[in-house]
C-alpha cells in the first residue's frame, strides 16, 4: 500500500472512489471466480483506496460516511464482485462490532489504526461453532480450538475472534492482531459461489490474549445499541445480495444489447423487440427494485437507530430489525429469481462457459443461506401478528 | 356540508383526519359493499372533513399537502374501504388534470372554490371511449353521446369530461359542472368489486360547453409537465391497491388474533405459534412492504417532478413514469396474493358470508384491470433494456 | 323422483349422462350461486339421472363405476357448479364410508335401497366438532348436541353422524334417515363461496339410533382398508377444486373469444392474437393439466388400493394417499391461480356483476380451506425424506 | 464394446439395464461435470450395455420398447447424468429421424447395423444454423459449411447431418458415418451446464454424400406422422429435464437426511423433524410430480400417435404436440424451482465446491434455454383459446 494516498479526499465522494474500484475489479472477476483463493491484489486496491474508513469518523481519520452511504458503496462493488463485496462488507460490521461491544478507549485506537494504516479486519467470530476456548492463566488468556467460516481472515491485518470462556462457559469476542502467533489460516474454502470470501476455517493454538483485547463492555449484544450488531450484519448481507442481483441484471442488459437474437417465430428482427424478453425483464426489474428499495429504508431506518446510541429503545431496535429482516427476506427472494431468470432474456449462447454468467446464482446460493430465510419470515410474522420485534441474536 | 367548518385546522395534521374519517367508514364498508350504489353519507363526509382541498395549495384555500402526503391519506382511506379511497384520489387527479392542461386562470378559480364549497369532482373522460362528440356552432360547443366507466359521477359537483372535437378529431377535455342540463349519470355500475365508485356510464345529450371550460393550453398531454397527468393517475391507483391490502392484511391479523385455531396436528396451542402460520404472515408482510416502500418512492419521484413544474425535462419525467409502473406492478402482485393467501392464515371459519372478508380480493381483481400489467411490463422491459422511458399516453 | 327413469343405462354412459345434467346446471348456476339456499330442483335431478348410484355395485342396483369414473363425474358437474358437485361428490364418500365403517350386512342393504330410491345421502360428521354426544340406555342410543359443518345435510334422505360415545370417550359413527324425530338441519350455511353446500350447522336432541346403525366393524379407520375412506374425502375435494378450476378456465376462453378486445398499444387487431393473452392463458392451462393430470394419476392408485380390500397394506395405503395429497396440494396451488389470474386474459369488463366470475374463485377460496395445505405439505415432505407415509386421520 | 454381450435379455428389463449403468455413471458423474469433454467410458458403457438398441424393433435386433419405457430408461440416466442422458436420448430421437424422414429400404439396414454393432448416433442437425450447403456433382453431393450444436457428435458412429440444397434451397437431412473424409468435430463444447453432451461445432469440407444417404421420402416434416419429429424431440428434453430435477431432489433428501442440522432456533433436535424442512420438501416434491405425472401422460400420446403410422391425423399429431408441449412447460418450471430450492433444506454446508451439487441448477439451466418457454406458453394459449395445436416446426 502506497503511504502517500489519502484516506480521505474531499473532492472525490465514496461512490466515486467505489466506481474505480469496481472497474478495476470488474475486469478480472470472470477469471477470479473460476481460480478462487484470496483476492489479494482486489483486497489491496480497497486498501490503497481508503474505503477500508469508510465508516470511520472524521476525526478518527475515516470518511465518516453514515449508514446509507456504506452500504450503497458495499452494494456498488458487490455489483461487480460478490466475494470482495462481501469481506468489503465485513470490514465495516467488524468495526461496528469494536464499536458496539467495546469501551470507546478500545474501540477509538483500534479505528485511528485502522485509518492510518488502512487495516483490513477478518472474521473468526461463528458464534454457532464452538469449537475455540478461552482459559485463563492469571492475566494471559489462552485460546485454543477451530473456527469455521471465517470469512476474510485470511490476508487481514486484525482479526475479531470468539470463544467460550470455559470459567463462564460465556462467548466472549477479542480483536487480535492476524499475524499473532498460534494462528492458522486454512486456504480451505472451496463453495461453488463466493469463491473469494476466503470464508474457510482456522485453529487456534494457545494463542495468547489480553483483557484489554476483549470486548467486554458492553460486550456481545450486551445492551440495546451493543444489539444492533447483528441488524449490520444482515444488512450486509441483504445489500450483497441486491448488488449481485444488480451485477446479473447488468449482465443481462448488456448481453441482449450486444448478442440477443429474436426467437424465429418471433415475427421481430431484434430481439429488444420480442415482447416476452421485454416482458421478463420487466419482471426482473420490478423484483430488483422491490430489493432496493427495502434495502435503502432499511439502511435509512438503522442509521437511524445508530444515531440514538445508548438512547436506543428496543422498540425502536425492533422496528430496525424488522425493516433489515424484511429487506433481507425479499432480496434472498428477488435475487435469486433474477440471477436465474435473466438467462431467459439472453438465451443459450449465454451460458458459454467462459463467460461464467452463472457466477452470479452461484454466488447468491451460496450466500442466501448465511442463515434460513423461513426462520426469518417466522420473525416477520411473529411482528404482523403480535407486534414481537425478533429477539436479538447473532442472526436477527 | 357545514360550511362552518374550517377547511385547513393548523392543529390537526391531514393522516389525523383521515384517520377519524376511516374509522367512520369501517363501520359499514360491509355493509355498503353488499349494497353497491353511491357512498352518499361517506362522500359526504369528505365534504366536511376538509380533504377534498388537500392537495390545493394552501394560498387557494387548501391544505396544500404535497403528492407523498396526499397518497398516504388516499391510501389510509382505502385501506378500510376501496371505493371511496377511489373516489377520493381521483379527487386530487381531477384536480391536477385542471392544473395540468389548463391555464391558471382557469384552474385558479375551479380551485378557490374546490376549496370553499368542497367540490367533488367526477370523472367522465374515459379518452378509450370514443362515443363522446363536440360540435361547435359558434362560440358554443355541444356534447353529445355515451361515455364508460365516469368514476365517482353520481353524486360530484363538477364533472371532468373528454369528447372527439369533430372539427379536429381531436380529444378535448373540459370541466363542467354536474348539474348542466343534457348530462344523464346512470346508476349502472354493478362490477364485483370497488362497488361505490359509481363507475358506471353516462349520456350526454347537447350539453352545453363554452371555450373557457374547455383544458386548451397547453392541452391533454401537451406539455412535458402536463404529460404528468397519466403518472398521477397510475399512482393514484397503486395507493389504492396497496391501501385495500393492507386492509386485507388488518383482517388476517386481527381475524387470526381474536378466532384463530391451530390445526390438530399441529403440535401447539395457540394460532399465534404455528410455525405456518407465521411464515404465511411473514411472506405476505414482505409482499406489502415491497408494494408500500416502491409506492412511496413513486410519490416522491412524483413530487420531484411535480416541483419542477414547466422545467421539467422527458428523462426526469420518464424517470418519475417508471418509478410509478414499478410501483404499480408490484403493488398489483402483491394485492392480490395477500388479499388471497390471507385466508390461509385465518382459516375455513373467516369465510362466512356477513364478513365479506373476499371483499379485498374483488376490490383488488376489479380495480388491478384499469390496464394490462403485461403492458406496464413490457414498458418497463424497455426501459431497462434500451433506456427508453414509457411513452406518455393516458396510461403510462 | 320418478320411479320408472332406470338407474343404469346400458346405451349411455355416465359422462354422457352427466354432460345433461351439467348443462341444466349451467343455466341457472350464476342465479344459485347470488341466492345461495338449497339446490333443491339440482338435487333432485341428480336423483332422477341415477347418477347417485354411480358407485354402487351392479349387484345392488347401481352403475359398478371405477373411482377413475366417478371422480370424473364428480369433476364434470363441479365444472358448472361447486356447490352441486359438492354435495354429489360427498355422496360417494359417504357411500363408500358406509362399505369401509361396517359390516355387508348393513351397508349392503343401505345400498339397495339407495340405488332403489335414489336416496341422497348428508353429512354430520365432521371429527374435529366434538360436541355431539351419544349415551346409552339399554339397547338404544340417543344422540344430543350440535354439529357444524354439515354438507348436503338439508334435503339429503339418509345421514351420516357422528357423536362421541360418552362411555368410551371415542367416535362412534352412524347411518340414519334424515327425518328421524329430533333432527333440526339449520339452513344457515352463508359463506362467499361454494353457496349452495348447506355445509350448515344441524341441532341433534335425543335422536335415537340403534346398534345395527352404528358402523362400528371395522369402525372408523378400523382397517388398513378401512383407512381409505379420508383418501376418498380428500381426492373428492382434489377433483372438485380441478372442475371449478376448469370452469373458470372455460369462462376466460368464451369470454376472450366472444368479447375480448386488444389492448391499445398491442399492436394487433384481436385479444386471440395478443402475445401476453397467449402467453397467459398457457401458463393457466398448464397449472390446470398439471392438477388434472395428478389428480387422475391419483385416481388410479385409489382405484388399485381399493381392489386390494382387505389385503391392502399400509405401505399400499400410503402410496395412495401421498398420490391423493399431492393431487390436492396442486389442485388447491393451480385452482386458485386460475381462478384468480384469468381475468388478466379477459379485462376489466369481465368483472360485470351479473356475469359473477368471481365465483370460482370464491368457490376455490371457500373450499380450499377445508383442512390446511401446509399440513399436507408437512405430509409429503415427511414422506419425501423419510418414506413415511401419512398417518391415518380423517385428513391424511 | 464386447460383441458378445446380448443385446436384449428377456431375463432383464431395460430398467434393471438401466439402473446398472446409472450406478456406474453415478461413481464419476460429480468429477466428469467438472471436466467435461466426451464422456468416452459411459458412452461405451452404453453400447455394452445395449440401450442404445433400446427402440429398435425386436424383428431389427433391438428391444422393441415403446415410448414410454424409452423415456423411462432416458430419464432414469439423466437422474444421475444429465449430459449422458442426453445424448442418449437423442440416440433415440435420431434414429426416430430415420423412421419418420426415410424409407424402409433405408432406415431398416441402419436399424440393424446399430442394433448388431451397437452404434451410437450423433447430431448435426441443427436446422437453425444454416451455414452447411449441399452442391450436387452429378450424381454424388458435397457438403460445405460449419454447424453448431452438434450434440454427441464426438465419439459417434454415424451422424444425422443437415444442409441447405442449392439448388432448392431447401433444408436436407441425411445420414453418413462420422468417419467420413472432410468432417472436422471440434472439442469446443463448453457452456456452464450439461457438459459433456459434446454440443460443439463441427465443420465440413467437401463432405461426400449420396442420393441413398438423404431422408427425403418423406423427407423432413414431410407427413403428419413425419412431423412426429419434433414432438419426439421435446419430449426427449422434458424427460432430461425431470431426470435431472430428480437428481437434485435425490441429493437434497440424501444430504439432509445424513447431514441435516436443525437451525438453532428451531426447537427440534433434527433437520427431518423441522416444519419448515419438510414444508418445503414438500412443495418441491409436488413441483416433481407435477412434472413427472405430465411427462408420462405425454408418453403415452406420443406411443398411441407413434402407432397410427400414416395413419395419424392432424388433430391427433396435435393432441400429441400439446401434451408434449405442456409436459416440457411444467418440467421447465418445476425443474428450475427443485435444482435452485433443495439447497434451502440442506443448508449452507451443502454448497461445498466438491460435492458440486449446484451441477443440477446449471445442467437444467443450460439445456431448458434450448428453445424459448414463452414460444411454448404461445403455442399452448393458442390451442386453449382457438383450438388451434402447435405449428408443426423442428421445435414444435
Amino acid at each position: 500500500m502506497n503511504p502517500s494516498i489519502p484516506r480521505w479526499n474531499p473532492d472525490e465522494s465514496p461512490l466515486e472512489v467505489a466506481e474505480r474500484v469496481a472497474k478495476a475489479l470488474a475486469e478480472t472477476a470472470v477469471q477470479r471466480d473460476q481460480s478462487g483463493g484470496t483476492a489479494k491484489r482486489e483486497r489491496d486496491l480497497l486498501r490503497e483506496s481508503g474505503l477500508l474508513s469508510l465508516a470511520i469518523p472524521r476525526e478518527l481519520g475515516g470518511w465518516g460516511a453514515a449508514w446509507p452511504e456504506v452500504f450503497a458503496v458495499v452494494r456498488r462493488i458487490a455489483r461487480v464482485d460478490g466475494s470482495v463485496g462481501h469481506v468489503f462488507g465485513f470490514q465495516h460490521l467488524l468495526l461496528a462490532t469494536l464499536r458496539l461491544f467495546a469501551e470507546p478507549s478500545q474501540w477509538q485506537p483500534w479505528f485511528e489504526q485502522t485509518a492510518k494504516n488502512s487495516w483490513f479486519w477478518g472474521n473468526a467470530l461463528n458464534p454457532l461453532d464452538q469449537r475455540t476456548a478461552l482459559r485463563w492463566d492469571g492475566e494471559h488468556g489462552r485460546i485454543d480450538g477451530e473456527k469455521s467460516f471465517c470469512s476474510g481472515a485470511l490476508d487481514s491485518d486484525m482479526l475479531v475472534v470468539s470463544a467460550i470462556d470455559q470459567g463462564t462457559q460465556k462467548l466472549v469476542i477479542g480483536a487480535i492482531p492476524t499475524s499473532r502467533a498460534g494462528i492458522t489460516l486454512r486456504e480451505d474454502w472451496d463453495c461453488f459461489g463466493q469463491r473469494q470470501t476466503d470464508s474457510g476455517s482456522s485453529r487456534f493454538e494457545d494463542v495468547r490474549i489480553s483483557r484489554h483485547e476483549l470486548l467486554t463492555v458492553p460486550g456481545p449484544l450486551g445492551s440495546t445499541f451493543a444489539s444492533l450488531r447483528p441488524c449490520i450484519a444482515q444488512l450486509v448481507l441483504a445489500n450483497i445480495y441486491v448488488g449481485i442481483a444488480q451485477g446479473a441484471f447488468d449482465a443481462g442488459r448488456t448481453y441482449t444489447s450486444e448478442h440477443g437474437k429474436p426467437w424465429f417465430t418471433s415475427g421481430v428482427s431484434r430481439a429488444s423487440e420480442d415482447p416476452y424478453v421485454l416482458r421478463t425483464l420487466g419482471e426482473l426489474w420490478t423484483d430488483l427494485e422491490a430489493a432496493r428499495a427495502l434495502t435503502d429504508e432499511a439502511a435509512r431506518s438503522l442509521e437511524a437507530s445508530w444515531q440514538r446510541g445508548d438512547a436506543l429503545t428496543r422498540e425502536e431496535r425492533g422496528a430496525t430489525a424488522v425493516a433489515i429482516a424484511t429487506a433481507k427476506v425479499q432480496s434472498t427472494r428477488s435475487g435469486l429469481e433474477v440471477a436465474s431468470r435473466v438467462f431467459e432474456v439472453m438465451g443459450a449462447r449465454a451460458t458459454a462457459g467462459k463467460a461464467r454468467l452463472d457466477r452470479f446464482w452461484r454466488n447468491l446460493r451460496v450466500h442466501t443461506l448465511h442463515d434460513p430465510v423461513d426462520y426469518k419470515l417466522r420473525d416477520l410474522g411473529a411482528w404482523a401478528l403480535l407486534g414481537e420485534p425478533p429477539k436479538p441474536s447473532f442472526y436477527s
